[in-house]
């Protein structure tokens, strides 16, 4: 291996396998699908649970994030916990659900390690990432049933992996697999409104996020709008970067949703007001609630946002 | 190995291998008994510690419990953190001290997976885990001494393994690795309770649980009151349930320890106020102050009790 | 191998090739020194971050510390906790940066368990591990450059092991790896202070610790200043200790850093007042705000200071 390679593909595969040798224990389902790819359902027609949950964010980080749940205080004490010494490539090059894996009726954004190999999205021009010893991948979707042979082709095409060497692990919004999924994506979504701030993305060095466990919901748009609200009103992220300290102020009072023009409702509330139009909402409302931006060359800190337990209390219970 | 199986006596036995290559850090004691039996000593004639107290947490969950020690805040602000996606297994197929292994003045409840083999416990009638595959097995003694040959030979001929294939894990609850042990049973005292509330089993697929580290007290009865107390009066569980919302509702009222009658003073003043009579000690006590219930169909989460600082300065201190 | 052995050197050979190993997700940087030796750049001509810093302090711990960071409450949430059941071999035999490895313009204190080889503290009086396995050995040093030769033969001579045998890992104290590697040495002070202050090294058997991460400054002064409050103003330190009720509350009382004449300014004020000279400042300063004293013979807690908000609020934004 080349020496000082991160290996977000390795990585993640060398944990999904190890996902399925524990399936059992996971409350997991492992199968291959139509064309010989491994499918993993992690929630959808099997229990799933947390600790499925947080595998998966291992996974999507490419093995470059550390995860943990933990029961604290507070009213909602279960809390999943990420930090990344290697944010961009963790979050970005990997974790970010950014490939749209959709086809016909089937909607689905991939997420996890393949995308750094597909390189179709536009944020690639600005990730120079290249795994040439990559032999197998991994894609993460939300997702109520596994993909279609059509996407199974289109990855395997975009990534040039035969479908053998292609892993699938699927867990719906509902699912306790899904919640934990989805609010280990909290420093995730701080990395991606920074990119859309226009911070470059070289100068984040460092980085860690807290957010609560929501209760999964059956319906799912309340589903949707709880792990939303877990990170929009409970969310905590610490960035390390580089630059000066006005760029890092910039960013502390720009990151946190409460900039967002529709913070201040219940994500479902927000969602059914645009009519379920996704791209209609702000992007800018997706970021933590509190946010702490640490200027590494410059030595100040800046503080902005808060969590909003108001909210919390409206969405969460 | 079958997929999708568990494997609580593989898992504890390769954890229990670990501690006895790595006994002089953990400050334990490997030997072999008079039948040849593994013994290990966590705590009595040895200074055993902090780290051997959570080995033995992780071995009577059957390797299926995640298991940590943080100092956080507060007055006792260094604290046992357990989850588990699998909490029927791992709390009550293989943590809970239910197998009597007292013989003449020797009095210990067996703990961990040998009992999921021995299956002599009516508990077992609704669990239906096997493991056919186990070649040796873990049990874990909360005593002064190891077990007589009497006992040896009783989980040898319960489990079907020689005496070699066994080994007995034992440390006094007086010892700091005791205390570790027995707050790492807070979430397994709110299965066992939901077990006698007839909640159903099957309907509980996730959970986690804190306590605080008691201080060890040399006086059997204050280290036992104390290790109860932080339990008792300092835990909280949060339980993920399938079912109704009423049904979760009901458990989450009847699952904390104040819902008892015999709640509200310290655990050793019950024990003398019924003459060291164990059994005559509402079952119900049993169980921590703290409990938040999420039914993960309905998406509604309910919390009852809370933490009893007054009770737990007047005990732990 | 000896059954029993704590085995520091290796522990910590092992940790030091994984980091190397993990070069790249660690942002460190790997080489080969004039005389062979291993050198890892863990912040100096490289990013480096927390990760590497929590890498370096198990390292300094040879491998008998539980070491973590998460993101908490509060206003510095980002922690550091480390744990261990061996606080003397983990923090006094290995962790203590207590050999000189100065020549010429090139000041450093060697930390980790090469110490313990090497033997020529005084404190080594007292500690009589041995490890006679160890075929390789790790130093850790707070600079900005590697070692000189005639240090790198110092080292090899005092350890009795060739260059090639050696690694030496370094990070600026003003880099984010430095920050953390320092707070990392939290329970180390309270170690080291505890000895200070007489207290029977054997008579502490665990011990656990946490600190906030500091932002790293660019200025030396400002970046240990920083290092040395977020310990010194926000550490918090709980001892499991044997002996009297009476040696341990006068070791709670005597170990916070309240107790010291120095005590009450930022680090590096006291800095400036002393004119530089290190040794003029009260040694007793360098302990935790905080401190938790368990008797585990006498079942009695004693806690002393507190975390001083207005002191961080001063130093660390």
């Amino acid at each position: 291996m080349r020496d000082g390679h991160a290996y977000l593909n390795r990585s993640a595969q060398h944990l999904a396998d190890k996902m399925i040798e524990q399936a059992g224990r996971l409350g997991i389902n492992h199968s291959r699908g139509h064309l010989g790819e491994h499918v993993i359902d992690a929630g959808a027609s099997c229990p799933g649970g947390v600790e499925a949950g947080l595998r998966i964010v291992e996974i999507c980080m490419g093995g470059l994030g550390v995860v943990s749940a933990t029961l604290d205080t507070g009213k909602w004490p279960y809390s999943v916990n990420v930090r990344s010494s290697q944010p961009v490539l963790a979050c970005l090059a990997s974790q970010y659900a950014g490939w749209n894996l959709s086809h016909e009726k089937y909607f689905a954004m991939g997420s996890g390690p393949a995308r750094s190999l597909a390189r179709v999205e536009p944020l690639f021009d600005e990730i120079s990432y290249r795994e040439p010893e990559a032999k197998s991948s991994v894609i993460v979707l939300e997702t109520t049933t596994p993909p279609p042979a059509a996407i199974v082709e289109k990855v395997s095409k975009a990534t040039g992996f035969a479908p053998e060497n292609l892993t699938f692990i699927y867990a719906p919004t509902q699912s306790l697999t899904g919640a934990v999924q989805i609010v280990g994506r909290v420093l995730e979504v701080a990395m991606h409104k920074a990119h859309d701030l226009k911070f470059p993305l070289g100068d984040i060095v460092d980085g860690a996020g807290r957010a609560p466990i929501p209760a999964p919901h059956p319906d799912f748009l309340k589903a949707m709008g709880r792990t939303n609200d877990a990170i929009i009103y409970g969310g905590t992220v610490q960035l390390f970067v580089r630059g000066t300290s006005e760029a890092a102020r910039t960013l502390a009072e720009q990151l946190p949703s409460h900039t967002s023009r529709d913070h201040g409702q219940p994500f479902a509330d927000i969602f059914k007001k645009f009519k379920g139009d996704f791209y209609a909402i702000d992007p800018h409302l997706f970021s933590p609630a509190e946010v702490i931006v640490t200027a590494i060359e410059t030595g100040d800190t800046f503080r902005s946002g808060g969590i909003h337990e108001a909210m919390l209390k409206q969405s969460l219970d």
